[in-house]
């Protein structure tokens, strides 16, 4: 931790990219990240953990806190609510931590827009015939969800051209020493240094 | 090595900051990173070998060279000439190679003016107080030469602002490592991704 204000860091990619794992390696990387937990109204896969993974709202909850102006941006996904609690983010980047939120493109959108300073990244697979192999790999989805998230992702992947970064995840650990070093050079932005460095003399 | 294109980078910092040091620790960490070796009029400081800190030249044969103009950039600094030869540089770019540049503020306006591409970063001493206790250390300046490099220093770190990136070096590993991040980084802007990654249909 330093006296620096930690970076708000947007990072999207299609279902199946293995996004978790690499937040997961960065997280290990770096002690001065938080990971923010989104809320949804999707049902949890096994394993998932509510305030872990995401926080699991009804369709009810849900409204009430886009009603009450609690989400930082909100959006429906393959008949899904998913939203970033504005709350715990603002938390964390005033105790200096930066705040990773993993988002799909709408929600990324709308906070490249109201967030400008916002770092984004989009996490690509190496291909999309690869990305077909790890969704039918999952097991999880029958053939047409597998098609329906292959159409998605496709369409996703059109947008990561409004992302400042792209990383290409072949190897998890590989993406996440990436990651790691955007976090690095974001903090190292001579807009961010000359706002940070306590030698006022240095940068008249 | 990828197939992707390297970079271009550009860095400056005062007499005194501890760039060579920084630089070798950085041409340890990345083997796709080639330094640039400057030519200059000024005398080798001893241990320092033409060809490998400079090209140590006489005020004649860099006229000629300006003449012949070979140079991406020349500027005249406490009286002696300094210049980037091209030839060297687009070489080991078209190799794949990204090529560091160690250029004082005047020479590095020129490069950034005329290769916006160009990466660049500003290395600061931690203040001006460590930077003036740096120079007298080193014993080579009697006290007016130290008041004139001082001088510059101020005048050379407000142009900070004008670079990409600001790196403090009050370590010189973690400056490099934080280097290393930035073209890390930088060869994940999705400006080089797009143009480097060879699955066309991914990015219509």
């Amino acid at each position: 931790m330093t006296g620096k204000k930690g970076l708000l860091v947007v990072l999207s990619g299609p279902s199946g990219t293995g996004k978790s794992t690499v937040i997961g390696a960065l997280l290990d990387l770096r002690d001065d990240l938080r990971f923010s937990v989104s809320a949804t109204t999707r049902a949890p896969r096994p394993g998932e953990v509510d305030g872990r993974e995401y926080y699991f709202r009804s369709r009810e909850q849900f409204l009430d806190m886009i009603a009450a102006d609690a989400f930082l941006e909100h959006a429906e996904y393959v008949g899904n609510f998913y939203g970033t609690p504005a709350a715990p983010i603002e938390a964390d980047m005033a105790a200096g931590y930066s705040v990773l939120l993993d988002i799909e493109v709408q929600g990324a959108a709308q906070v490249m827009a109201k967030r400008p300073e916002a770092v984004s990244v989009f996490l690509c697979p190496p291909s999309l015939d690869e990305l077909e192999r790890r969704l039918r790999g999952r097991g999880t989805d029958d053939d047409d969800r597998v098609r329906g998230r292959l159409a998605a992702a496709r369409r996703e992947i059109a947008q990561a051209k409004n992302y400042d970064y792209i990383v290409v995840n072949d190897d998890a650990h590989k993406a996440a020493r990436e990651l790691d070093a955007i976090l690095t050079a974001e903090l190292c932005r001579s807009g961010r240094q000359l706002r940070s460095i306590p030698e006022g003399e240095m940068f008249p």
